[in-house]
This record gives structure tokens, C-alpha cells and sequence, in this order.
């Protein structure tokens, strides 16, 4: 076998793991209560699938412009004229089939071998991959619970090279649910630095309404997609928005390794954003409904839920007194209690001792798997 | 602007720049008669649309397996079975989102920097820009016309190193629609290097049965999908079958940089395999019947198509007596005939002197579009 050396070293999901260890209990006849996942358990809103099915039976079925229908960049651009107040050329977006290909599309066009990106520890799994197997080297900025997992500015700053070559934002959060201040947006404008806005879970902000990077640079790379406000996971739809001067290399490289994205899911994306925003709302208050009703439950359990997420729909919970070892505590309770989470250690050396709860499942599944989870505990 | 090597260096499509001044001639109210394009201007077979909305309908609209559904594999190889007469494990396919991202997979993951490919020249112009965006380097094996652009085999071992990781062979091939022969297969079974065979035109070989690189070696990476013999090119859906112990490393990167295929597109492919395969042998006569349109009319006018393809949907023909640049030409005859070709330049220097025609487009078409280029010869 020939591997290359990325191949070989692309890091493995831990939640992958415990996904599989769970398949084969429920493959048992067991109930498992999975808060594993980050998929939201919520059907798309109401008219998407019929948008799509509409653009299939009109025979919206060839290739598109690499960078996507305009009529749907321009929807795209509306949207986030509308919701941001920014001025957004819609020859400066490219819509992909789901938001990885973006990073790959931003990733690679911007990082030679050895340059350096700004990450924040904990970290979605993927964004350290998407880096190391492009050739770029993750710096960590390190987040502490006692500071609420703010961005501390000055750390950030000594974290810059001549090597840095971006900083990867991502506000709402994963694993934590954290939203970045207007003055920390203000202050990564500031930076002569690419900033890379992940905006994944825009549409899932409790306590204010979103902000994009856009608001505050120009010159930032934003990615966004249909996934998780909107549920549209299996239809695969994300876009980039890039600064001017960047369209053309990278229409060369979307091109080359993607063609164009699915153009009747670019028609489903588009009736989204136009007829569905309402509904996000909707929405948004089941999700927070589900949180405070988890992180209730975890607290009546003792496990305390020190840092309240105030956007996406993940509880980043310290179970280092039950046991520090987060991938062994992960697999006594799916075992023992049938409740699938994530171990912390996937998202990263500062998420040991941690567990992730994923609260996109309905509230009768989170009653029950949290009372399992009190049982296992009294147990131990 | 920041970019990478390998993005300030990523080619252009030089069909694109035909395409660009085609569409705006078509604006200033031209007719252009397009035999620029690579995509089949028949609608798929018949129901294929149906199970997709029947797929929507069902609520398939979820993340699957990295891998893709289990059930789309499955039926994916027992097509290889049932056409190749090979035995697939469905755990060794991996469903992408067209063919351009398992491109992204087999490359990614066998080169490392400086890493040879070899490569026959004229190629598709993809092929390269994959081979150097990752990394590798692409050693050309020079067709002749002259040699029916067979491949030589004592040339092609001359070219091995220990940098060789791979070599690409794509048949039915782009843009010479030559066909490998059974001898060539075999000898490239028996050398010791990772064979990617690119088998998206199967289903458009005019003079005998497929042959699949597996029916010769089981250690090779085939590449395949929806968009050419059955005309899907908007779904957006291909597959690689690969070794066996590459498959940890492959869903690693899949479910990094992709998550898994759209749900509702596999539903799709799943029904073009089990109802219409007996489609494609009407839609191959078809073009067949073009191909021998498109010669003859060729030839009429003075211009020999020495090479009659044996598949796929162009014509490689020699223009060098009415001008050896190929770039120049295609413009000429698109500015004064209003006739979209793709300059041979596009797909290597082997291919200079020559423009590309496909027949992906009606007999009706065909025929204005070749009287507007005799006019246009007769005048030079």
C-alpha cells in the first residue's frame, strides 16, 4: 500500500467510534440515546422539498455556472444584504455541494507548506484535518472555562508569525457554543491577517442577532450552508464568499475539482432563503428549549453545566470528576447507559475531561436518555 | 491577495474563454452552434427523475454513510458483476458528489510532493491540474496519431521511476476516444504501480463491450459515475472502487472533506442501475449515428478525420493546414461561423494543431453548424 503522508496521517473522528460501537448495540435491539451527533433531528422547513422536486420536473438538471445559478447567488446576496446590511457582489460567491468543499476550496488556495492557521482549542475535527492535510500547520489559542472560552487578544497576538497565514473563526461555536463579541470581530478586521468566518450555525443565536465577519472586513472568507439552521444536511448545499481579487483562482480550482454544485439543490437552497427565514425563528426556540431543558437535567444529576452555549446546539460539559479520561468515560456510558456523546479529547487537548451533548434530538429522547445517564451515575 | 503555488498555477480551461465569448455572442443575438462542450445533451433515461422525487417524497434526506447508502453500493457492484463479470466488496466503493471530488480522494491520497503520475498526452485538462494541485507531477506519455494513439508500451516503461505512483488511463478516452485494448490492460496489470482508470465513458464504446480495469487487476483505483452515458451530469454523482486496505484511509478523507454524497441523487443512481441500463444501448446508437454525421460532413469540407474514435463524443481532428494554432483558430471560427470547438492546445501539446468537436449535441444542429463552417473554410 502507498499512502501519501496527509493520507497517512489524517486524524481519525473519535465520534466516529462511538457511532459505530452504538450501530452495533441498537443492531443488538438496545436503545441508544444518541446527543452524538451534530444533525439536526428536525425536518427542513415546509416548500423546500417541493422547490427541489419542482426543479427536477422543469428539468433543472445540467451542469451550472461553476460558481452556482446567479439567480440563487443573487438570493444569496440579498439574504445577506438583508440580515447584515452588507453589500455583497454576487460574483464573489461560490456555492458548493455542502460547506466542506469550501474549506477545501479557501484551505488550499490560500496555505503553501508550513504556513501556519489560528485555531481555537477545542476545535471542530474537521478544521485541524482540513489544515494538516493541505499542508498547513494548526496554532492553537488555547480557551479557558474561567474566561467563558473568550478569545484572549493579546494571546491571540503572540500567536502571529510571518508564517500565519489565516484564523479560523467559527461563531456560533462547536464544540462550545460560544458567540465572538462585536469587538473581537472588530479587532480580527484589524489584523492584517485573512480571517476565515465559519457562519454554519448563523440562524442558531440565543441571546442577539447574528453578526457576519462581512459587517466588519471586507476582506474575509466566509463560509455558510443549508445544514443546520435550515436541516438541509443530506441535500449537501454550502457556499464561499471571497474578496474580489480571489474569484478568479478560485473559480480555476472549483472548476477543476467540483464543476458546479447540484443545480435543483441550489433551487431548494434558493426557496429557502427566500420563503423559509421565518421559520428559523421557530426553530431557534425549540433548540433553546432543548438546551435548557438538558442542561436542567444534567445539573439535577450533578454534572454542572459551568458555561451556558449561547448559540448552536451542543452542551460542553466537564466530566472530569466522574472520570478524566473523556474516550473512556464515552464508551462506559454508551455502554452502560446507552447514551451516545462525543468524547472532548476529539475536539482537541483542551477538551479533555469533557463529554459534548448534542441537543439536536426532540425533548421525550433527552428526558429519557438523561435519566439512563442519572442511573449510570448513581452507579459509579 | 495571498495564494498558494499551487493556486497562482492552477491552468485555466481554455474552453472556457470559447465558452465566455460564445455566451456573448449568443447575447448579442447570434445563433452559436456548440461542439465545445462535454456534456450530453440528451435528458436522462426515462424514471431516473421520478426516484429521485420519490426518494425526496420518502424523506431520504439525510447524511449516509460517509461511504454512501449501503444499498447504492451494493447494486453499484453487482453492476460491475453483473457487466465486468468482477466480484466487488460494495465496503470498497465510495460514492462521491460527481466524479471530480474521487479524483480529489485517489490523488490526494497516493502522492506526496514531486510524486510522478504518467500521463497520456493529449489528456483532459483536469486531469493535470489534479495531478499538480496536489502536489505530483505529471510525466507524459506521447500519443501518435500515426500509431492509431495507441499506447507504447516500451515508451510508457521508459518513463517508470521509483517516483512513479500512478498511472491514469481514461477509456473510452477524452478527447481522443480511443479505447485501451485487452494486450494493454494486461500489461499494465503486470507492472507494479497503482493503475486509476477513469471509466466514465463506459457505455460510450461503439465497437465492443466495456472492459473494466478490474476484470485485470484488483490492486486498481477505478473512477466512475452518472454523467456521460446516462446524461446526469447536474446530479452530480460518481463513485471510486478501490483496494481493500486503502479503504480505512479513503473514508477518513471522505468523511472529512465531504461528509457523504446527497441521499435523493445515490436514489437515483440506484434506479439508473437496476431499470436503465438497456437505455444506454439506444443513446449509444445515437451517437453513434452522429459521430458518423459529423465525419462525413467533416471530411466533405476537406478536412480528414484520420482518426475515427472508437467512444466517448468527440472528434480529434488535425486543423493544422488551415492554422496550426489551435487558440487563434477556435476564435476565428467562432467570431466568423459562430462554431464552438475546443482548441487541441486545452488537452496538451500533443494536441496543438487540432480541434476537438463534440457530438454531444442533435443531427439537426450538426448538419447548420458544419455548413457554417464549410462557408466559413471556403472563404479562407
Amino acid at each position: 500500500m502507498i499512502l501519501s503522508k496527509r493520507a497517512l496521517s489524517i486524524k481519525p473522528f473519535i465520534a466516529m467510534d462511538i457511532l459505530e460501537a452504538a450501530q452495533k448495540l441498537s443492531g443488538q435491539g438496545h436503545e441508544i440515546f444518541n446527543f452524538g451527533l451534530g444533525e439536526p433531528d428536525l425536518a427542513p422547513p415546509e416548500g423546500i422539498q417541493e422547490a427541489c422536486i419542482e426543479a427536477i420536473k422543469n428539468g433543472d438538471l445540467k451542469y451550472t455556472h461553476s460558481q452556482g445559478h446567479s439567480s440563487f447567488r443573487n438570493i444569496i446576496a440579498q439574504f445577506y444584504n438583508k440580515n447584515y446590511g452588507v453589500e455583497i457582489n454576487p460574483d464573489c460567491i461560490i456555492v458548493t455541494s455542502g460547506t466542506s468543499p469550501a474549506f477545501f476550496l479557501v484551505f488550499s488556495a490560500l496555505l503553501n507548506p508550513g504556513d501556519e492557521v489560528i485555531l481555537p482549542n477545542p476545535y471542530y475535527p474537521c478544521d485541524l484535518n482540513f489544515i494538516e492535510y493541505l499542508g498547513g500547520k494548526a496554532i492553537f489559542l488555547e480557551l479557558k472555562e474561567e474566561e467563558n472560552y473568550a478569545w484572549n487578544q493579546k494571546k491571540l497576538e503572540s500567536l502571529i508569525s510571518k508564517k500565519t497565514k489565516a484564523i479560523l473563526l467559527t461563531s456560533p461555536s462547536n464544540p462550545l457554543g460560544t458567540i465572538a463579541s462585536p469587538s473581537l470581530l472588530a479587532f480580527l478586521a484589524h489584523l492584517d491577517i485573512p480571517i476565515i468566518s465559519d457562519e454554519i450555525y448563523h440562524g442558531l443565536n440565543y441571546v442577539e442577532k447574528d453578526r457576519s465577519m462581512l459587517q466588519f472586513s471586507k476582506k474575509c472568507f466566509v463560509i455558510n450552508g443549508f445544514s443546520k439552521s435550515f436541516g438541509m444536511t443530506g441535500y449537501r448545499l454550502g457556499f464561499t464568499i471571497i474578496p474580489p481579487h480571489y474569484v478568479d483562482a478560485f473559480r480555476k480550482i472549483q472548476q477543476n475539482f467540483f464543476i458546479s454544485a447540484n443545480p435543483f439543490v441550489q433551487a431548494a437552497g434558493a426557496y429557502a432563503l427566500t420563503h423559509c427565514v421565518p421559520d428559523l425563528e421557530i426553530r431557534k426556540k425549540i433548540f433553546q428549549k432543548r438546551r435548557d431543558l438538558m442542561i436542567g437535567l444534567l445539573s439535577e444529576m450533578g454534572l454542572a453545566v459551568r458555561y451556558h452555549p449561547l448559540g448552536a446546539f451542543y452542551l460542553f460539559v466537564d466530566t472530569s470528576s466522574i472520570n478524566p479520561n473523556s474516550y473512556e468515560l464515552a464508551f462506559q456510558i454508551l455502554n452502560k447507559a446507552h447514551v451516545a456523546t462525543t468524547p472532548g479529547i476529539d475536539f482537541g487537548s483542551c477538551g479533555e475531561g469533557h463529554l459534548r451533548f448534542s441537543y439536536a434530538t426532540d425533548e421525550k429522547k433527552i428526558k429519557t436518555g438523561m435519566t439512563a445517564l442519572k442511573n449510570f451515575l448513581k452507579k459509579t
